[in-house]
C-alpha cells in the first residue's frame, strides 16, 4: 500500500476527549477515529489490525472443535424477561421499534443461543457442543472514557459449551484456557489467569489479566504464577508470603482481556434445555460460556507495546510487516515497493515528498514492526533495515532482506 | 465436517410465519433460524455461504481500488439533523440511552463517512477515493415478511466514492458497474442494470435486478438487453416494441440485488466536504454509493436456485462443495472423507446412520453442488458421483476424482 494513497493518515492534534493512550495512539496513528463516546470507525489500517486478531481467534477456537455461527444484535425481549435480565442487566440497551415493540440491543448472547439449541439438541448423543460467534455486542455504558478497552459498541468473540455432565464440562474448561493462553500469546501478551467470582452459582470465574497502569481491575498475585485472584474477591492482603516461596504477593492494575466462566445450569434450567441419556432420562445441560473482546485486545496491546515515539506493534497483528521509506530515490524505491509486493511481504510505503524527518516520525508512530530505509547515499540495491523495538540499525542488499523468510506475512 | 456433529440439522416443519421460500428452504435445510420477524441467526452452514459471498464482494471492491473500513452502528444525531434525515428517514431505529441522549441506529452510513473523509481530505491530491465496508445494518421495517430479503437486521456491502468532478464520477461509476456485475455473476445470478430514481439530485440511479415471481420490485425491460427501467419511473408500457428490434418490452417482478447510485454534492454540501484545486481554489466533491445487501443476495441465490427437492447452490458459494453419502460401508467412507479433506476438497460427510432414503433427501434439500455415494455394493475405492444440477449421475473411482482439480475450494 502506497501511504499518500491509505485513508486515514497520522495526526498532530488529539480531542481532548481522549484520555487513554490506546485512543490517544490510535487516532494520532490513524487507526481509529472517534464517532460519539465509546463508539469508534475504524480506518483500513485499524482494520487490518483487527482481521488479524480475529484470524488468531478464529484458528484458537476452531482447533477447540468449537463451530462458528452469527447471532443478531436485536433479540427477543421475551427471553431476557425469562432470565429475568431484562430489568436487571444494567448495561442494556433497550430500542423501541414505531410500532412500540421493545428490544434488547445484545450485549451477550445466552437468551439468543440457549432457546436456538434446544431446538436442535436433546440427546446425550448431540453433545458435547460448542459454539462461537465474532460480533458486534452494544452496551449502554455511563462513561466510556478508555478508548476501545470499553466501548458501548464493541467487537467480541463469544463462545459457549453445552456438556452432559460437570466431568464433560471441566475438562473442556480446561481445553478452553489453553486455547486462551495460546490467543494471547500470539498477540503479545503476557494474560495472568485469575480467579474472579463465579457469581450465584459457581465458585469461581476466571479473567485474563494483564497488568498495565491504566488498567480498570485489579488483582493480587504471585510472580511465580501460582496464585492470582481479583481484589473484588481476594481474601489475602498484598506482601503475604506466596505458599510456594516465590515472594511476596503482589497488588497490581490489570485490563481483563478474556474471561471463561462455568455457568452450571443457571440459563438450560431458565429454558428448560435438557438432554437424554442413554437410559433415556432427562439431565439438565451444564454450560459454560467464555468471552474476548476483540477490539478491547487491540486496546490492550497499544497499552503494553508503545514507547515515547509511539505504538509498538507485535509481529503477529502488525497492520503491515515492513514500513519502507525512501529518502530520494523513487526510481528504486518503487522497485524496492515492487519486490517486496512480489515476494508476499505486507508492505506500507511511505511515497509522499516530505521530509525524512517526518516519515521516521510516522514511522515510529504507526509502530510497523521492519522499517527498510532506501536513499540516494545508499543507492541502489542496498537498505538500512531498522527493527521499531531494537534500537539498532544495519544496512544489508535488498536481495538478502527478500531471502529472510521469517518476517513474511 | 461430518454432519453427525453439525450444529443446525434440516427440520422438517417450519414455523407458519415463513412465507417466503427462501426462508422456508434455509430455515428447512439448516442455514437460518428466525429469533424475531425480520431477524436471523446465521448457523455454522449459513455463515459458511455469507463468507463466500463476502470474499467475492472484497475482491471485486478491491480490485476497484477501494479500501475496507469499518464504521459502527451507534451513530452521532447531529449529523443525522444536519442531512435533515434525522426526522425524515422512515425506517430510521433510534435508540434512547439511559442517560437520556438519542442515537440513530445505522442504516446507512453517508452521516458517518462524509463528515470522517472532512477531517482527511482537503486537496486534489487526496482524490479520488473510494472506501467500503461491509458491515450490520438496521432498518425498522413495519413488514418484514420475506425472510432474509428484506431484514430489520442484515448485512451490506456498502460502498461509498468521492471525486474532484463530474468525469472523473461517470468514470469510477462504470468501474463499479463492472465490478458489481462480476459479482452477480460470481454468485450465480442474471441481474439486469436498470434504470431507477435518481432522487432529487440526479436523473438515474442504477438498481441490478434479478427476475424472480417473489420479487417486491417490478421492472419494464428488453431481453435484447438494450432497456430496462424500474416501473416506478418508467413511462413506456409493456408490450412496446424495443428500439433495436428485440421484440416486446416485458412486465416482470424482480429482486433488487444492489444499488448504485450518484450522489452530486448532496452530502459534500451538508458537511461542507470540498477540496482546494490546483489554482487553490474550493470546490465542492462529487459522491456517489453502492450498496449490495449481501443477506439478501443469498435470499436471492435461494428464491432463483431451487427446485422441488431444496436449494441448488451454484459451486462459487455452496457451503461445501461434497456432500458425501454413505450406504453402510462405513470404514471405506471413512477413508473417503480423510482422502477428500487431504485433497483440500471441502466436504460434508452425512455419517448419521439413517436410512440412504433420509440422506439422499436432505442432501437435496441442503443443495450442495456435488454428491458421492459409497456403499456395500460398490465397494471400496469406486463412487458414484451426482451433481445436484442435472439428473445423471456416473461411478467412477476415488482417485479418478480427486483428479479432476475443478471442483476444488
Amino acid at each position: 500500500m502506497k501511504y499518500s494513497k491509505l485513508f486515514g493518515k497520522t495526526i498532530k492534534d488529539v480531542s481532548s476527549e481522549e484520555t487513554s493512550i490506546n485512543a490517544k495512539l490510535l487516532t494520532r496513528g490513524g487507526f481509529i477515529r472517534r464517532e460519539i463516546a465509546g463508539v469508534y470507525n475504524f480506518l483500513p489500517l485499524g482494520l487490518k489490525v483487527i482481521e488479524k486478531i480475529e484470524k488468531i481467534v478464529r484458528e484458537e477456537m476452531n482447533s477447540a472443535d468449537s463451530q462458528e455461527l452469527l447471532m443478531p444484535a436485536l433479540q427477543n425481549k421475551e427471553s431476557w424477561i425469562v432470565t429475568g435480565r431484562w430489568d436487571t442487566f444494567d448495561v442494556l440497551f433497550k430500542l423501541r421499534s414505531q410500532t412500540g415493540s421493545e428490544y434488547p440491543l445484545g450485549p451477550s448472547h445466552e437468551e439468543v443461543l440457549v432457546p436456538l439449541v434446544k431446538q436442535f439438541v436433546s440427546s446425550y448423543r448431540d453433545l458435547p457442543l460448542s459454539l462461537y460467534q465474532i460480533q458486534t455486542k452494544f452496551r449502554d455504558e455511563l462513561r466510556a472514557k478508555s478508548g476501545i478497552l470499553r466501548g458501548r459498541e464493541f467487537i467480541m468473540k463469544d463462545l459457549y459449551s453445552f456438556h452432559a455432565d460437570e466431568k464433560d464440562f471441566d475438562k473442556y474448561y480446561k481445553r478452553m484456557m489453553e486455547a486462551y493462553s495460546n490467543v494471547f500469546r500470539r498477540v503479545g501478551l503476557d494474560a495472568i489467569l485469575t480467579e474472579a467470582s463465579g457469581g450465584a452459582f459457581s465458585e469461581f470465574s476466571h479473567e485474563y489479566q494483564v497488568i498495565t497502569e491504566s488498567g480498570e481491575d485489579e488483582i493480587i498475585y504471585c510472580s511465580g504464577g501460582d496464585f492470582a485472584q481479583n481484589t473484588e474477591i481476594a481474601k489475602v492482603k498484598e506482601g503475604k508470603e506466596c505458599d510456594l516461596g516465590h515472594g511476596p504477593l503482589k497488588k497490581v492494575k490489570t485490563i481483563e482481556v478474556g474471561n471463561i466462566f462455568p455457568l452450571a445450569t443457571k440459563f438450560s434450567d431458565a429454558f428448560g434445555l435438557v438432554y437424554q441419556d442413554e437410559n433415556g432420562k432427562s439431565n439438565p445441560i451444564i454450560m459454560g460460556c467464555y468471552g474476548i473482546g476483540i477490539t478491547r485486545l487491540m486496546g490492550t496491546v497499544v497499552e503494553v507495546h508503545n514507547d515515547e515515539k509511539g505504538i509498538v506493534w507485535p509481529d503477529s497483528i502488525a497492520p503491515y510487516k515492513v514500513h519502507l521509506v525512501n529518502i530520494g530515490n523513487v526510481k528504486y524505491a518503487e522497485k524496492a515497493y515492487e519486490d517486496l509486493v512480489n515476494a508476499g511481504i505486507e508492505v506500507l510505503w511511505d511515497d509522499r515528498d516530505v521530509s525524512a524527518g517526518e516519515k521516521f516520525a510516522d514511522a515510529d508512530l504507526i509502530g510497523i514492526p521492519t522499517r527498510i530505509v532506501v536513499s540516494d547515499k545508499l543507492g541502489e540495491g542496498t537498505i538500512e533495515v531498522k527493527s521499531r523495538k531494537e534500537k539498532d540499525s544495519h544496512t544489508e542488499t535488498l536481495e538478502a532482506f527478500l531471502d529472510t523468510a521469517s518476517i513474511r506475512g
